[in-house]
């Protein structure tokens, strides 16, 4: 890989900075979700506090809290619908994870043993359901019928975002464009329910509220995008997963384009991948040793560079959005969250 | 089966009569969603007509109109938020039916092949997720937060009810207060958005909200004794499954536990069942064998007499909730609902 392509690695501390401004509230959004009062089965109750326990960055709060402090006068508290939104969307995400991890069959996440290695399948697919209701739960706290309703759309968009992924995988002839529309359904629209859902709750014009929808959208696909590059270019070690996971269960993204676009004679590494993808199961390690070698040679080309150009790209149409605010310590934080999507290594 | 232990049968248009004074309102809410115009993958729009199409009762629609007719001037029509609703609690149901499909790998629902037996597994977790997604978009459509928690609540019930389920599966040390406990759950938290909610929808009295609650938790609780005895009396060629299909999985219902109850050495049975059971795995066929001679016996116990009798003591209770109503044909439709779920055959 070459070091250009690479942007420095950020500190740990660099994200605790940035949520600086909404440190007190995002403690409200944590508190809110470990206090729920759940008569749930034990084991249930057990697979929440787990899943919370176990943490993550609370990208998707933290965006609902700033975006939601970006016309906020100093010391001005945020509402408890504010707060409720930011569990909603956290809970939200939480529970893609599960069923993500049951279609994955994946074993680990963040690093830790995923629901569904400790559970079995069927148990699974409730678990998320339940982290689901959990999330209807706090869009519903938020007291607002548009929230409601948008939260909804974006439920649709993201299942449908799911099952083009899953009817996309193996089929090498998939395109960027499916991919772009796929990951913007994905993975956008829970950045969007966050970003769009705080200036509603908030009461902004709907020239900002439509603003901070397409902040939402952009930073969405510049944080995909970077995933998937990550699945290229780290390791077991950072990720808690095999460097190719994605190529290996048959999913397409970025840097594969990228890559076969540029080679003199793509349809020859198609014929190759497709003849090595036929062996996935009866001899699984033919298809695994062929993944390996793809992958360090998309890691030693352009195409990762490239594929941090496309984000980059997208990282400023969002940061561009964040133009209808004036300038405010959330406004710079949420600018500087766009350098964290583009520098983040896990 | 003693003669005595079943009601009479039911004809096919007495569930149409009954619907007949929300006949025009239940056409409302069939059009609404069937055009719904989704933007989804051809796949799960293709799954999502196919679930429409092919029916069932409408029986949490026709209950949500019902109740939101009861102080209805003649003539006068409901609103659009109570054709939403109507939607909602279909959807809702249906999502559940394709998610229970996935957990209990069923084939066969409503005599047609499940959205699983042509789905893969993974495939039909998402597309349950879909059905969810429109339920959602149907709360969020009738524009009341209270509703949307009502409905985020009951869908928190729900998913613990079936994790209960789930857990007590081949633990035949399970009691009946715990079935009692997950039927109220995954059952009537259903029939509940639908009554409670029309009532809200409506500006009725708080009495009578609370009235129309415990009026969708009896008839809910009757409704699934009355399914889990039909799954001992009837035969693959009316319900589209084989007799004895919840104890076959491992789920004990009310006919188990009133049988055995009335043994004189219950022990010696359940010693008998453990002892079949553990043969499951590796020979199916001893387990199957010892099911069915195990319904038969039931069968010809007064244990779906005496299943029926609670049934019935819940339809009074439900029954007895519409006091709180001035008479109308709605009350006396809901009225004859209650007998109508005593009498089903399907």
């Amino acid at each position: 890989m070459p070091p250009s392509a690479v942007p420095p690695a950020t500190t740990a501390s660099s994200i605790v900075d940035l949520m600086e401004p909404v440190r007190a509230e995002l403690q409200a959004v944590e508190h809110m979700m470990a206090t729920r009062d759940v008569t749930a089965h034990p084991d249930l109750r057990q697979a929440y506090r787990d899943i919370l326990a176990r943490g993550g960055k609370r990208l998707r709060p933290s965006l609902a809290l700033l975006c939601a402090s970006l016309l906020r006068a100093p010391d001005a508290p945020l509402p408890p619908s504010v707060i409720a939104l930011g569990a909603a969307v956290e809970m939200l995400h939480t529970s893609t994870l599960v069923h993500d991890d049951v279609i994955d069959e994946a074993t680990l996440r963040r690093g830790a043993p995923t629901l569904n290695s400790t559970w079995a399948p069927d148990a699974t697919v409730l678990a998320g359901n339940y982290m689901f209701a959990q999330a209807a739960h706090y869009s519903a706290l938020t007291g607002s019928a548009r929230v409601n309703r948008i939260f909804s759309e974006a439920l649709e968009l993201l299942v449908d975002g799911e099952i083009l992924q899953l009817k996309a995988r193996h089929d090498f002839e998939t395109t960027r464009a499916r991919y772009f529309s796929l990951i913007a359904r994905k993975t956008s629209s829970i950045f969007r329910i966050a970003t769009e859902c705080a200036g509603i709750l908030q009461g902004y014009s709907d020239a900002r509220v439509r603003g901070l929808k397409r902040f939402g959208l952009h930073l969405g696909i510049a944080f995909q995008v970077v995933d998937d590059i990550l699945d290229y270019t780290s390791d077991r070690n950072v990720l808690g997963k095999p460097a190719g996971s994605d190529l290996l269960n048959g999913n397409c993204t970025l840097p594969f384009f990228l890559y076969l676009e540029r080679l003199p004679q793509p349809d020859r590494t198609l014929h190759e991948l497709r003849e090595a993808n036929s062996w996935r199961l009866r001899k699984p390690e033919i298809w695994e040793a062929w993944v390996r070698s793809f992958v360090a040679d998309v890691v030693r080309s352009s195409a990762v560079a490239q594929a941090y150009a496309v984000a980059r790209g997208h990282i400023h149409q969002a940061q561009d959005c964040l133009a209808l605010f004036p300038a405010s310590v959330s406004r710079d934080a949420l600018w500087r969250l766009g350098d964290f999507v583009m520098q983040r290594r896990t």
